[in-house]
Order: C-alpha cells, then structure tokens, then sequence
C-alpha cells in the first residue's frame, strides 16, 4: 500500500462483524445487559451534560470512583480507551526501535499488534502443550534477554489459565523491565487473584482493568491502569489529551460505584461456566480448565460453521496451523442453547 | 523519568483545567448546547443500547450518514476519537524515523505533538507577520526536502487565516507527501473553503473535519477523515478496533443527519465574530482577520490575569516569546461580558 511503513506491511485494516441477533459467544462480554439503574442514569445525566464542551481530560471522578473502590490513589490510577489505548501508551513511552516485548502464546492478540505499532521486536513465548504458561521459559527469556516489556494475561483470554501470585511476582524481581498484568477477567477467577495489593511494592508493575468483560460496557469503551504514581506518569505523558469522551465517563463511574452488581453477576457466570464445561465434556469436546468468562476447547472443524448457521457464534483461533474454540459463557438460556446445538450436530 | 523514551524527555503529561462555570472562550467549543432533540434521541436510544456488546467496530451508520451529508462513497470516509486519533494514525502509518512533517507555525499543537512521538522530525514553517501562511516558504520546503506529510490547518489555528484552494491544489501538485487539511473550523469560513471536493483527484490529500467545534460535541469526541479509499485503509490499517463508543457513534450519526442546525448556529457566530472583532479593535487591542469562531489578537499581558479573576477564560499563547491571545466566539451575552470586563480594564 502506497505510504504504508515497510514494517506495517503484514498488517490488514481491522473488521470485525457487528452482530446484533443471534446467541453471540464470540467476543467475551458480558451477556447480562447494565442495570436499567444505569441507564436511567445516563439519561437523567445527558439533559445536564454540556456535551458541546471538552470533557474532563483527566476524567478525575471516574478515576476517585476506581480509586476508592480498590482502596489506591487517584495517581495510581490511569483511564483509556478500552485497556487497549492503555496498552498502546505503555509501549509508546517505552519502546526504541526494535526493543524485545515478552508475549506469552497464544494470548490477546492486540499485545503483538501494538508492539509492532510501536516498532517493537515481541518474543512470542509458547504456552505449555496443557495452555498453561510455561513460567520456567518465560524466566529464561527474562533472564537471557530482559525484554523492556513483559505481558502476563490472568487469567489468560484465549486459554483461560492462571499465573499464580509467587510466580507473579518472582517475575516482577526478576525482570528489569515493565511487567504488565492485564486483570481484564480477574473478576471471573474462581479465587482473587488481583495483585493490586503489590502496586505500592513493585515499581515495574502495572494492572490493567476493563469496564468490558464483568462490567457489561463493552460499547462504552473504558480500561484503566493500576501502578505506582511514576509509571501512571510514564502513561499520561504519552496518553492523547481528552481520550474519554463524557458518556463513557458518567457510565464507567455509576458501574464502578455500584460494582456489587456486576460482581453478583460474574458469580453467575462463574457457576455457568462449570455447567457449560460439564456439558462440553459430556459431548466429548476436550476442553480446558478456564478461570475466565469462556472456555477454550477443541472440536472438528465443522461444528462452527454448523453453529454460525443457527446463528449460534463462537470463536475461531489457530494455534500453531491447528484450529481451537473460544465459547463465551452466555446467560443459561444461551448455554443452553449452545449445548443443545451440539448435543443435535454430533447425532 | 524511569523507562520513558529519552526522545519524549521534553514531554509531560497533559493537562487541562476542566472548566464547568463562568464565561468559558478558551477552547474553541461552541457555545450553544446540542437541541434537545439530540438529547431526546440519545435517551431514546439509550434504554435500546446492547451497551454490553462492543461497538460497531467500522461506525457503519456513522460513516453512511457523514457519507451522504458530504456526497462521497463510504470507503472514503473513517472515524476517530477526535481527529486527533486521526492525525496519530495517519503519522503513525507512514512515518520511519526521523521522516520530516511540515509544520506551519503557529498552528495546532496536536501536529508537532503527534509527530514527535510517531519519531518524526517537525519542520515548522513560520506564519508571516501578519499571521497568514507563507506559501512561498511552504513551497520551497516542499520543493527541496519533500516531507511525507504536509499539514494545512484551514482555517488555521490559533490565527484564523485560510489557504485559498488554488494554494491547496499548487502544493498537491508539488508534494510527494501526504498533505492533510484541516478544516475543523471550515464551518466558520465567510466562504465554503472546503477541499473535499477534491478527494479524487488527489491521491495525496486527506481532509480532517470534526464534531468538536460547529457540531457543539467536544464533549463527544469524534472526528473523521475523507480521502481516497486508499488513503482511508492507509489510516484504518493502523486504526484501534472499536476506536468509537456506542455513546458517540449515535450522537455524530444524529448531528451529521441534522446538520441545518449547527449550520445556522455557525452563521450566527460568524456574525458574532465581526462584533467581537469591532469591539476589540475599538478599544485598542490589535486583532488579525479571522474566518473562524475565534480571534487572535495582541494585548498586555495583565488582561489575561484580570479576565481570569472575573472568570472570562482565554487562552494565551506564546510565540516566539511573546504572548498573544485567542478568544472563541461565545453566545451574544458572553461577547458582551467579554466587551464590557475588557472596557471596564481599560479604563
């Protein structure tokens, strides 16, 4: 393509099918719709919003909302585009021309896209045959190569595995350089195991959230960063002025000050996602322990095509030439309506 | 700052008081709320939203509309938060290190900042002394240094001059680069000045345009882009997925499809802008010609202080060590109270 950068030269405009019917697994987000409490609220709010002003660009009562509930400073704390801009900032300010990022595979894909943006080299470090982090290969190649950013997804989308705490953080002493955790599924662990409590302790951690995943706001597009206050400061110097517009803002605070109900929610879904297994299992499908809002599976080929007919929408990945599966835990009736599917497709 | 890119030492992060009172001519908002009409419908919509799903990740209805309203395919049209993102993306996808922008000076501060962190090297142009654009000296620069990307603020800001299109088309024709046009204060031109008429015959020019200024939704965040549809995936390729909230998707999609109204609110600010200008010549303060919905103009720097004391935000500017001023065009009852603060100083 004309003045594309040599270096972009694999890379495609992104397009994703925006789906409006169907039993949509796909994506991980939540499949409860927000509180009509919150919608109220936003609709009494937009009479008052001056929306022909800029919004707030340090979007300061969404970051007191998210600081009191997890008992930080407000300088702790950084707000985004979805955890994706937050992303995409920590490599920008960091990254030289060719510097080495740890990316654990297979995980979020937008981990080895921005770091390509950013015109960094990533170290793609295999998942074990189990997928579940290889934690000894991923301390070799700290060890070797000191990679000036290091990804840990926990629990990890796609394969729904966890790294403990201790490894966590005998990788945070280990590594020299920024080691980033993204939490966007933390609250569908069957324990807590945020390491949010270790910001003050750890000057190369940062946590990332999501307001997408347990939260039901995806469309909103909200993320938000945890560290200590000079990596929040590594972040805003290269973070794009006004980057959350006013809706986003008033509806990412009224979720997080009332979070008891989407907790209550990711319960559910955290009891769904052991019936879905069992019945994933029953069907003979080899799934994979997951600590996350989806499941990840393997099944032949033609199940999702066949699904895709019934308007039942799963997603696709290959790993190594060789497709899986990543269900997203729906409703019970969308579970059910999955199962009942591929009880009928494997007649 | 520990990790940070020394290229970015000059950097910090930004910030902006968020102004929520008083006589507010400081950011080149419009001063007139969206119609309640645009507000019925947002609410409307609101208890409609599937705000748990992602966004359309391609603003298909966004795009149709701006499509429609500007009489071009959609494949020539793309989305950003703000034109900011815009401008990122379209530096980002074509800049190698040390690649030179051309930069008029002063203009917006986006294009310097943006080409700094995708590791571009700004070449700023001066303005002449009267604070309209050096053509020749763009000219010359085109001519020996060939820059990949070429920005044309139009009208310019913070000074209010325009490009005249002959211009335009002269440094199309002698560019190699890409030259971008800004006219996120096109609406306020005495004239139609805009180049989007001439998309297809340029493969170099892209035109930015934005919901912030006329279309009274800053607080929205969204602008967009309109080229050539190789220009367009040039941007897209780089583009964040789901870059646009459901939110902001929906306001821009009713203020494009409704845009008599924010055109006729347009015309009372040009007319708002002579009696401002009037105004503050006839107290003395040297103001430059502007076709846009603000006046750059000289005064003693005390002024700045004492309208901030009565809450009358401006904004100062420096150039080359000295302050200038740019005020907005406010509602007729916020010019008065600028007027009558600034006659009462004077005395």
């Amino acid at each position: 393509m004309r003045f594309l950068r040599n270096r972009f030269s694999t890379l495609k405009p992104y397009h994703s099918d925006y789906l409006t019917e169907g039993t949509i697994l796909n994506s991980n987000e939540s499949p409860y719709e927000v509180p009509q409490a919150l919608k109220d609220y936003m609709k009494e709010n937009i009479d008052k919003l001056l929306v022909n002003r800029y919004p707030d660009t340090d979007s300061s009562k969404l970051i007191a909302a998210i600081s009191k509930a997890y008992d930080v400073e407000a300088e702790q704390v950084t707000c985004g585009v979805g955890s994706d801009e937050l992303i995409d900032c920590i490599l920008a300010s960091c990254l030289d021309e060719d510097d080495q990022v740890l990316i654990p595979y297979p995980s979020f894909s937008m981990y080895s896209e921005f770091t390509l943006l950013n015109n960094g080299m990533g170290i793609k470090v295999p998942l074990k045959s189990d997928f579940t982090y290889d934690i000894e290969a991923m301390k070799k190649v700290i060890e070797e190569k000191q990679p000036k950013v290091i990804f840990i997804c926990n629990p990890n989308n796609p394969t729904g595995c966890i790294m403990p705490k201790e490894e966590i953080e005998a990788i945070l002493k280990l590594s020299k350089g920024l080691v980033i955790v993204d939490e966007a599924y933390e609250d569908f662990a069957s324990q807590p195991i945020s390491v949010i409590p270790l910001i003050n302790q750890y000057d190369n951690l940062i946590v990332l959230r999501t307001f997408s995943k347990a939260y039901a706001l995806a469309g909103a597009r909200v993320g938000y960063a945890i560290a200590c206050k000079e990596l929040i400061d590594l972040i805003n110097t290269v973070k794009p002025p006004y980057n959350l517009n006013m809706f986003t803002q008033l509806a990412a605070t009224w979720a997080i000050e009332h979070r008891e109900i989407f907790k209550a929610n990711a319960k559910k879904i955290i009891s769904q996602r052991a019936y879905v297994e069992e019945g994933l299992k029953t069907l003979g499908f080899k799934t994979y322990p997951s600590e996350s809002n989806f499941i990840w599976l393997e099944m032949e080929d033609d199940y999702f095509d066949a699904l895709r007919e019934r308007k039942i929408y799963i997603r696709k990945m290959a790993v190594e030439n060789k497709n899986y599966y990543r269900i997203t835990i729906g409703t019970p009736e969308e579970n059910e309506i999955l199962l009942t599917a591929l009880k009928e497709l494997k007649k």
